[in-house]
């Protein structure tokens, strides 16, 4: 397989891109990559060329750029180059660190979504914050602000495919994110998607899950419009992040004593600090699109660039697009006849 | 004053509420309290009948009872009547740790809404996850599950009325919780109400603020439609308690150099655990009610209510409502003539 790289994305690109690339590519003998970004600093940076071919591109798409804008006005940057050539069947993948919305534009717009799907939605992996270990994946997380339940349902669907064929899980399953438990709690929007999505016997649906039970290991998926679901996801790593730093300050601020304790405590804590640490999990996913559309944070380092490719190699190994895509033209053809 | 309090709500009501009642009773000269309840319970539990009239009741709503139908049906319930008590002007305040639902409900149909207040919101009070100490407001953290701009723009104006008047706050800092911090990000909802509060001169307000940074002290009250508010505030207790669990069970399986290291750290960890500890902050307040209509959770003890009563207090004597209705009505009679 061939994975599109735009390895100029990123705060620490292409450094990081290019390390985390050759580990990836050390490891994973099927994979094949195609680096578009500035030939000078690629080739100063590539240890070894194999599996590796550098697309010469000559402008850069940056965090400050309006994604669709940019998108049209930059032909020759790494990220519209990196999508054309997905577009075009050259790649069967396409990888950033940098500009979300740009990625997303470049997904929806180049590379285009698979037909019948409405609004492609983005999905995260998410660690369990609870007594056990493991992630669950959330989406929409943010790709689309103005939800519709068909939206929702599909996004069960897409979240279905997502975790057999990636994760391995056999029957995931599903939670809807509500602000109660009961069937008939909700919004207009929730309400209307939990009829969609329990009337579909495919579907391991567990129903309503409050944002406070999202992270307890009850759910494989959960799904969310991608306004809740961007608050909700937010909201966690905010917290988390608050939390850590109010532990540190309160050992810094602890004395001998605390200093002391805490140093005995460093295993543990570490351990605490592993779990949390999302550069394990993969990037975010654009769902729906018609390969796989990966955005790891713009502060990847090579290790989190590394366990990205792993999650895109798990999804084009895993054929999840090409079964999600037979999947909705007999639901379609079914329709039809 | 006289604050009506359904004595019969809450996991560990009677016991608990009365507890608490008389606590800030000895330490609030001022206030004198209705209890609402079964009278032989209450008479049996209350130390000292000094400011504190047992009203008897014969119904009780509980958890499990749909609000409004609850409302409706009981109405020798201890909230009902203790709701009615507000309305005729016989206490200014009514205070529930039962049904969240059903002390909306009557909120909203006994109590009623403050003239020109389209959707009342609920008010939460939060701990700040950062370097610095203190709390925020969220509202609405789930009173209304469809929101619309201009409710919005009126959380903005209620939560700006309560932060000066009751946490004698100058001129608070107001943000919109929003998914990007740019003017134009968010969803139809989120961009029509940042252009009614921008246009409000009366209001500082900071802008967007995304759910990651809403509880990092840059604002004073965070203005959400009741959907999103309740998941971003539900994702970071979950949050909040999920990373308490995985703290205690990494400690707890550290061995006896992990132990004794929390041992030391004790009163560090002690501390961090007080200031994520919600029950000193006080309860969420229906805004927008004709009076202050509060909840404290659940769960309770004393400790809470004594401090939830001291919240109350604080609204009643800060004048909160009288000064919001005649700004409000001042708006009006401007729009009028």
């Amino acid at each position: 397989m061939k994975i599109a790289v735009d390895a100029m994305g990123g705060d620490y690109a292409p450094q990081s891109v290019v390390a985390g690339v050759e580990r990836a590519r050390d490891e994973f003998k099927d994979v094949e990559f195609l680096l578009f970004g500035n030939q000078a600093q690629l080739t100063e940076l590539i240890k070894d060329k194999e599996r590796l071919t550098i697309i010469p591109t000559t402008e850069l798409i940056t965090m400050n750029d309006e994604p669709v804008k940019a998108i049209r006005k930059k032909k020759d940057s790494s990220l519209v180059r990196a999508a054309q050539a997905v577009k075009d069947g050259a790649a069967d993948a396409l990888f950033s660190c940098g500009n979300t919305g740009a990625l997303l534009a470049a997904g929806l717009f180049i590379i285009g979504r698979i037909r019948g799907v409405a609004r492609p939605g983005l999905l995260s992996t998410l660690p369990i914050i609870s007594g056990q270990e493991g992630v669950f994946n959330l989406l929409d997380s943010g790709a689309n602000a103005d939800g519709k339940p068909e939206h929702l349902y599909q996004y069960a669907l897409l979240g279905k495919y997502y975790a057999e064929s990636v994760r391995g899980i056999d029957n995931p399953r599903i939670g809807l994110l509500n602000n109660g438990t009961e069937p008939h709690k909700g919004s207009k929007l929730t309400v209307a998607a939990h009829q969609l999505i329990s009337a579909d016997p495919s579907l391991n649906f567990v129903g309503n899950v409050e944002a406070r039970d999202m992270a307890n290991g009850s759910c494989d998926v959960i799904v969310a419009d991608g306004f809740t679901g961007n608050a909700a996801l937010k909201s966690m790593e905010g917290t988390a992040k608050g939390i850590m730093t109010m532990l540190k300050d309160a050992i810094m601020t602890s004395g001998v004593k605390g200093k002391l304790g805490a140093l005995l405590l460093k295993p543990s804590l570490m351990k605490l600090k592993q779990r949390m640490d999302q550069s394990t999990y993969g990037g975010a996913v654009l769902l729906g699109a018609k390969a796989p559309v990966v955005k790891a944070h713009g502060a990847s380092d090579a290790r989190t660039v590394y366990y990205t490719v792993k999650q895109i190699r798990a999804m084009v190994a895993g054929q999840m697009i090409p079964k999600f895509t037979a999947y909705l033209a007999t639901q379609q053809s079914r329709e039809d006849s």
